[in-house]
């Protein structure tokens, strides 16, 4: 837990950080978030992450409440109060306060909460690989807006936890693999393609995601942006997952299907060492 | 706006209500909510609304952290203190405050929250009738938990308010329509039978859906609880809606269709006035 948070145009000890009840984040899950890593002293994918945030707030109909430049700035003032060298530093916007009603307030100024997380980064779970769990994809129709409506995802997350796995991939009504709660599903097949379905309103478009195709693209990896079915991940060479905080982290198991013999493979392990190069090419953030 | 909130164990000022940043409603709209009518000092269905909640906490693993009898209690001490004779009393619990995570912390303290709100009874939509629109249904799949991941909910409300329209009906890809954003929908066939979509996952069952059954199955209405598509609700002799607070609610258009030439049907008006009868019966709430 960090010592400061940002509510609402104060830094405020973090333990004091309140919102109103009627705020409509809380009433009606009417807002959007991101959540940006910190990677040693790097803002990882800034950029990107503000571009989604603002489609989000776009398709949702909430006005941006501060200037890029302002949100730059807060962002950099919470993680030098907080010393935060490696975490998260987490950011939402909500359509704001107003008397109970479904439809938006007339008026209402937006809220803007942001926190800071400390995370120390082991190696372990991208050494061992992971185990994920299959389960039905129950979550809205528009995934691509990085929403705090959240509820549908923190159940099954929790499911996978039940069932001592990092995390759950959700299968639509065509038993064809939609992403993970909070990640991005990948596989790599038989025949050494990589497989990750398409960006769609079915899926968040991760921005680890994104950052991945690029480093694909520009070593040539053979690529399939396509659906996938649960069948076809059981049966592939490799499985992966990407999301901000976990990166690339290997999948070794599937519900009870160990893939490429219950460790990470090799080509999981390259595209990962080259992300982490990317990462290292991040400019350092200037401290004041 | 009322004066007074309950806000986790203490009565407050309703400006001062507070809840923290951290607060799973807030990140993750983890929790669930109900709204009770209150009519002329009489509280509606509240033993409903509170089997209600009681299921709506149970799906999704959050205990009760109060006694129905607690909360009884609180919900009396709330209206008295705002002298509400007319209005709503809304009531939602969260999973409570911990660093965010997608899974369910290992021990937090559910949140309580409690409002009021005065209403003046208006005639003049249940005189008139109401427009509604149609609307693809982008919810979850487990409409029947009553939760605060409303942001569909609230996108399709708001559609609805720009087009001139009380309400939008909700359209599953069978185009059957599933509910309303806030609302269960009704129609009266050509052939005098009551339909209204059975309870399932699809939906939320209405409290004044399941009185209003109770009511119809008295007076021996020719009934039906099925699904029915758009197609038959346009070419319906009557169509209503039934919620909380709008109680039994005549629609007389349906996006460009007027039904019953464009005015209250008959039935509809006769279950509104046996609902009404159901409402001048209820108890009225002693008073300290």
């Amino acid at each position: 837990m960090s010592r400061y948070a940002y509510v609402n145009g104060q830094y405020t000890d973090h333990q004091d950080g309140m919102i109103h009840i009627e705020d409509r984040g809380y009433q009606f899950a009417d807002g959007v978030y991101e959540v940006v890593m910190i990677y040693q002293d790097r803002l990882v994918d800034e950029e990107g992450h503000l571009d989604r945030l603002e489609g989000s707030l776009q398709e949702v109909k909430i006005r941006m409440p501060l200037s890029r430049a302002a949100i730059k700035l807060i962002m950099r003032e919470l993680i030098r109060r907080n010393d935060v060298k490696n975490g998260i530093i987490y950011l939402q916007i909500n359509r704001g306060v107003a008397p109970r009603d479904h439809k938006f307030p007339v008026s209402s100024k937006p809220s803007v909460v942001m926190t800071t997380k400390r995370l120390q980064f082991s190696n372990k779970n991208q050494e061992n690989g992971v185990k994920i769990i299959s389960l039905p994809d129950l979550r809205w129709k528009r995934c691509d807006i990085k929403s705090i409506s959240l509820l549908p995802n923190v159940l099954a997350k929790q499911q996978a936890a039940e069932n001592n796995a990092f995390e759950a991939w959700l299968i639509d009504t065509e038993d064809m693999v939609t992403e993970g709660t909070s990640s991005n599903a990948w596989i790599v097949s038989q025949q050494n393609k990589v497989i990750t379905r398409k960006a769609s309103k079915s899926i968040l478009n991760g921005i680890t995601r994104q950052t991945l195709l690029k480093i694909m693209h520009h070593h040539r990896v053979e690529l399939e942006e396509r659906s996938f079915s649960l069948q076809e991940a059981l049966e592939a060479k490799e499985a992966f997952l990407t999301s901000s905080s976990a990166f690339v982290m290997p999948v070794c198991q599937i519900n009870d299907t160990l893939i490429n013999a219950g460790k990470p493979g090799p080509f999981t392990l390259d595209i990962l060492q080259e992300y982490k190069k990317f990462l290292q090419e991040l400019p350092i953030l200037a401290r004041a």
